[in-house]
């Protein structure tokens, strides 16, 4: 303790109260707002306080505000949205339980909508013209919550209007590979009507690949084996179990970027520019609508043609065809599909909440917590789910704050994103607006949207400085089910791998672009997570909860089959707060950047396994990149090393800062805005989006593919190279934002 | 003074030796190096340390390091240039004058330099290839300094090599109006040599605008009329006047970017991926040499036509005629000019020296200070002026440093660049290495470059916050003419503007590409500046002083001409070191961001007079922009108010360091790489390159001139809304960061 023999026999009073007149200067803040607990610089986290909040977050206050929010379909903008906007800012204003401010913003951004008048058609149409048979417009009112004017027809958001009409085929999943393999079973796609499963690509795709087939139209719908476990029947779906009933549809977005389809890179302010939207890409090129199974089966099991490949096979208890056409055994031979689609773009305000927390050390810095607020329908599971713990999280740390007894050491501000399901609108927009502002300060981000898909397991995505801090606060909360596990112990038996740091330990997934994380971390370079709890995946196959999407999303959906006893909801709600106080209360940052250095030597050691003997032939090294993972780790090692030290001795603040700066900011270093120029907002060259099978850096693995094909020249190989120093020149200057700040 | 009141009779003794110890961890650092001097968080500009470093700052050592440094030429990545390299690592680590460290790194570039073996040269060609003229190969030796292997001849460098003969025409300035114009006057220059003076365009645009007109080869000289008040006798003179001698030459850099030309984005390490030289934009597309007056005066003089436009016409003593060809009365009727350039590209290693002392409180906040090393020549005055007075520089803090007398709060950073000659290629590679450390911390980059023109008048130039700290420096250092003026009376005297917040003030330049401020202003956001002592305006107009690039840029030059008694090197020095002082010194950063409001006031009423009505015709409003400026301007005095009131009152050190950093990244807000990524490293959305003449948004101000081309359809209106969409999310973004960090 250097500072007894500095001060031992030296100091005598006057001194003393020297000193003390300068730590006045310093720890006392002056007009602090009443009733902040007293400042220290040093304050870090209160393990009381941590327990304090795992104790109150309370389960039955959560099936409350799942009730509520599910009450009605909320979807973007409706009327029950904007009533929603309103329930938040009540309760984060609440005298009593509310944060120190929250205010609503809206953007003008464009959604995709059926026509009232004119509602979206499915229809069998026979040789003279008629009509033979229709999908249902709507799904079954099977527990009086499926009707009504605000339940939103099925429909494909963005698919453009128009009303194509011709023979039947089967698509499998509406990859480019499954319209190659009808082209090769003889088939002439021209002016079909493809009809596709869920699952496999993204939505909008199947609809991108087919156009390129000249298919005229597409459908889509949800097959019972792979999201039913192969369950078809009334009796054995929704209400008499969780799994999708026969008319139920799932609904979703079918742009292909995320934002708001009009504004790239602007926030949507209603002066913003905007592009035409008859120019803009991304939206699929010709009409698609999603029907039931109930309907599908119909259309599907009357197709003549050869069988479909087993792979294509599906749980509708027929033979699958691949058409075109109808069989001449069934009432429809020489019948043709018509689909009609009538969707309209409008320009919608559409909000997002902010409530914050005021940090009473370093206000400047910004811990996140968020998730979207609009359904597509009831949306009980997605994304109430979330923000009913949402809610009970900002009542309880509210209370605490209210009653003067806790303050963040750094600020926290809970987000409710508008307009999520139309394509991460709402976080989006946020992004482009405070662009700067969030880079510098954010802390991290943490999502949790659909909080509970099922009991079985914490299922955690996120960066890897994000692991440690997950993993602490995991260890510390008990595992919902039965017995005495906790919330880690349970994770690692349903999801692990071998670390070869930590042995064996529970895996957490990376961030795709699913949820609002996306923008976080791949524009803004934000480290960020999402946290729910999750299937076990011995028992289901399910794609992902069977009523995802669907008017049967409901809050008796929740309450009765997907977490009775909200004991799930309980336990993401502690894990998320004890991330999040774990974030913002901390003296140091618990964000471990080591643990980046596993994932750089598993893509390093993917790309050398992979890729190196063909980048050798075209005399590429990939021996910088290796250099670069190496002074990575040891940069990475050092720092940790050093501030494990410090944690033990000192407690200079700016000290503390300037480490705490180093840890926040790395994941900034990944950023690079002219790697992947044609990626909309991927600017993170270690999480873009990547082609192929290989799991390494993607800037690097989607050239080296690109290259690969047959006829690439030596220009293809040459932006491998390119992209291969790309990555070398972010690691290095990642390496160098983590040596000690005087060593330039 | 509220701390007696809270400590007044509540704290006794024991409370005060806790408070002490308490004190000791905060505010004494552990294992901080000897002979620092004690650390507090409190460190503030001391005026008896500055008084002290501008009393030592000693013209007469300024004038032995400039004799030294211009002793020998120093080409980039020359034997004399690493040389160098060795001389500042010496200076840099001296036990009594040195730095904290000192290191020297190396690129791998592309520089271009004439054969050895085949020099290049200029001829006139008779009718039956008889060579009846030839100009200088090389600079006359009048000093005996001319001559000898290191000097470099004049080339124009990364002009390809071709050896083109035709009949000359004389093409003014080599503007594209210039080519435009005799065209107009019925010159055909299909496969001509055009003779082009310097000045108007840039080097490299002479050929480029040539090549658009078939032009095969292009000369280039500097006018007696451009750069000597018309004098061009040999008596006139150097070495009897500073005056460029009639077989001086401007060598320079034809590469229209900056960094080097084959690894655009990233550092030039050899591993970076390289491109093909061959493919290589941005290199002059046909031959180009430079020759000196008193060749060109044979060329010019003996041409036919018709009399070249009077803004053409030069001081040579002969009528400037167009061409093509030669006057029948004269010698070389019938003649062709033969341009032969044998460059060529050459990978060399180029080295950066950086110095660095540790700051004793926020030793990552990085204060910059650079200027490059290498010359085209000796480089008396550039670059070795500014290499002078760095020199002196860091002599006078280095014993300070030394001496345990003194230690910056923050760091500060001392840059020799290499390669800047060529194009700012090592300060360039240097940001693209460590751009995200650099963009985290750094507060502002100085650059002295050339630090004396001439002994009249202080010239600044750089961003908008920069201003009150040169002001502040220029307010309290004597000016060195006779007098008793300060340096900041004096130069309002040469260059002044009215403000509408301060009335009568000198007037700060705006930075464009001139030198190494460039890289780290437009493509990192970091507040610049750079700052010499200039010329009277009224007493010469010649383009930049006479000897510039020139074998003629000599020691002796400069200590008869330029600067006898060095008393301008020590007042540029003075400037330099007492802005660097500030800056890294002071408690508070002297960073006015509220003057940022003047500009972009002006640059607002600009779009407004000179594009509002068409824009509006357009159905483009200003309107946005206007609320805009004024968000920032709101935010921006709020900010200034509340530091005023900090700065009489608080010390809380993390309230300071949070305030700070949103002083030093403003300037980043206004970066948008996606805004014009046609700009090649440019991303300030304010300082960018701007066409036409209006002072104002460049991004605005380039569209909306596009869009005013004949023929431009509603995509190019389109552009210009886009545009101002960029520049009002920039501004809004920017207030953003300026409202209180607990305001999201």
């Amino acid at each position: 303790m250097q500072w007894v023999k500095l001060l031992g026999g030296l100091v005598g009073a006057a001194a003393l109260l020297g000193l003390g007149i300068i730590l006045g200067h310093f720890a006392i803040p002056k007009g602090a707002e009443p009733p902040a607990p007293s400042v220290s610089f040093a304050q870090d986290l209160d393990l009381e306080i941590l327990e304090t909040v795992m104790g109150q977050l309370d389960a039955s206050r959560i099936r409350e505000n799942l009730r509520e929010l599910s009450r009605e379909p909320h979807l973007a903008s409706s009327p029950r949205d904007e009533a929603l906007v309103q329930l938040l800012l009540q309760r984060w204003r609440d005298p009593q339980s509310g944060l120190d401010s929250a205010e609503a913003s809206a953007y003008e951004v464009l959604l995709s909508f059926p026509s009232q008048e004119q509602p979206n058609r499915v229809a069998i149409v026979g040789p003279t013209g008629d009509i033979l048979f229709s999908c249902r417009q709507s799904e079954e009112n099977l527990t009086g919550e499926q009707g009504g004017p605000d339940v939103v027809p099925p429909y494909a958001a963005y698919a453009p209007s128009g009303t194509p009409q011709g023979l039947l085929v089967y698509a499998n999943r509406g990859a480019e590979e499954d319209f190659k393999e009808l082209q090769t079973q003889g088939i002439d796609l021209n002016n079909t009507i493809a009809l596709t499963r869920y699952g496999g690509v993204g939505r909008g795709a199947k609809a991108v690949n087919a156009a390129k087939f000249k298919v005229a139209g597409v459908l889509v719908y949800t097959d019972p084996a792979d999201i039913n476990d192969g369950r078809s029947l009334p009796n054995e779906t929704f209400p008499h179990s969780w799994h999708l009933p026969p008319s139920g549809v799932e609904r979703g977005s079918y742009y292909e970027y995320f934002g708001d389809p009009l504004t790239p890179y602007l926030p949507a302010n209603p002066s913003s520019f905007r592009l035409d939207p008859d120019t803009v890409s991304g939206f699929p090129p010709i009409p698609i609508q999603p029907i039931g199974f109930q309907d599908a089966k119909v259309l599907l099991c009357n197709l003549q043609g050869n069988s479909a490949p087993d792979a294509w096979q599906g749980a509708l208890g027929c033979d699958y065809k691949l058409g075109p056409g109808f069989h001449p055994d069934s009432v429809f031979t020489g019948s043709q599909v018509n689909v009609s689609v009538y969707n309209r773009l409008e320009l919608r305000n559409s909000s997002n909440v902010l409530g914050f927390i005021r940090g009473a050390v370093e206000p400047d810095r910004y811990v996140l917590y968020g998730n979207h607020r609009d359904s597509w329908v009831h949306g009980a599971v997605d994304p109430s789910s979330g923000t009913a713990v949402l809610l009970e999280l900002s009542r309880v740390l509210g209370t605490l704050l209210k009653k003067g007894t806790w303050r963040p050491r750094r600020s926290v501000v809970f987000a409710s994103w508008g307009a999520e399901e139309f394509g991460l609108i709402g976080s989006t927009e946020f992004t482009e607006e405070f662009f700067s502002k969030l880079q510098e300060r954010t802390v991290a981000y943490i999502n949790v949207d659909i909080s509970v898909f099922a009991n079985a397991t914490l299922r955690a995505q996120g960066t890897p400085p994000v692991q440690s801090v997950v993993f602490s606060a995991a260890k510390q909360i008990p595992s919902p089910g039965p017995g005495s596990l906790s919330i880690y112990d349970n994770w690692i038996r349903y999801f692990n791998r071998s670390s070869p740091v930590y042995g064996l330990v529970p895996s957490l997934g990376s961030l795709g672009a699913g949820s609002d994380y996306a923008p976080f971390i791949h524009f803004l370079g934000i480290s960020s997570m999402d946290i729910a709890y999750t299937y076990d995946r011995s028992k289901t196959s399910a794609r992902i909860y069977p009523t995802y999407h669907t008017a049967f999303d409901t809050f008796g959906y929740v309450d009765k089959f997907v977490d009775p006893g909200f004991r799930s909801h309980q336990a993401v709600a502690q894990m998320a707060g004890s991330v999040l106080l774990r974030l913002s209360d901390s003296l140091f940052l618990p964000l471990n950047v080591s643990d980046y250095t596993e994932t750089l030597q598993s893509f390093l050691q993917a790309a050398q396994q992979y890729f190196g003997a063909l980048l050798e032939q075209h005399s590429i090294s990939l021996g910088p990149l290796v250099t670069a993972v190496e002074k990575f780790e040891e940069a990475a090692a050092a720092l940790s090393q050093h501030i494990s030290v410090l944690q033990k001795d000192t407690l200079d603040p700016l000290q503390v800062r300037m480490l705490n700066d180093q840890l926040m900011l790395l994941e900034r270093t990944f950023l690079n805005p002219r790697a992947f120029p044609e990626e909309r907002y991927y600017s993170h060259v270690l999480w873009a989006p990547r082609t192929g099978s290989v799991a390494t850096f993607p800037g690097l693995a989607n050239a080296y593919f690109r290259a690969m094909k047959a006829g690439a020249g030596s220009a293809a190989w040459a932006e491998v190279h390119r992209q291969l120093s790309i990555v070398v020149a972010a690691l290095e200057g990642a390496a160098a934002t983590l040596r000690p700040v005087v060593n330039l």
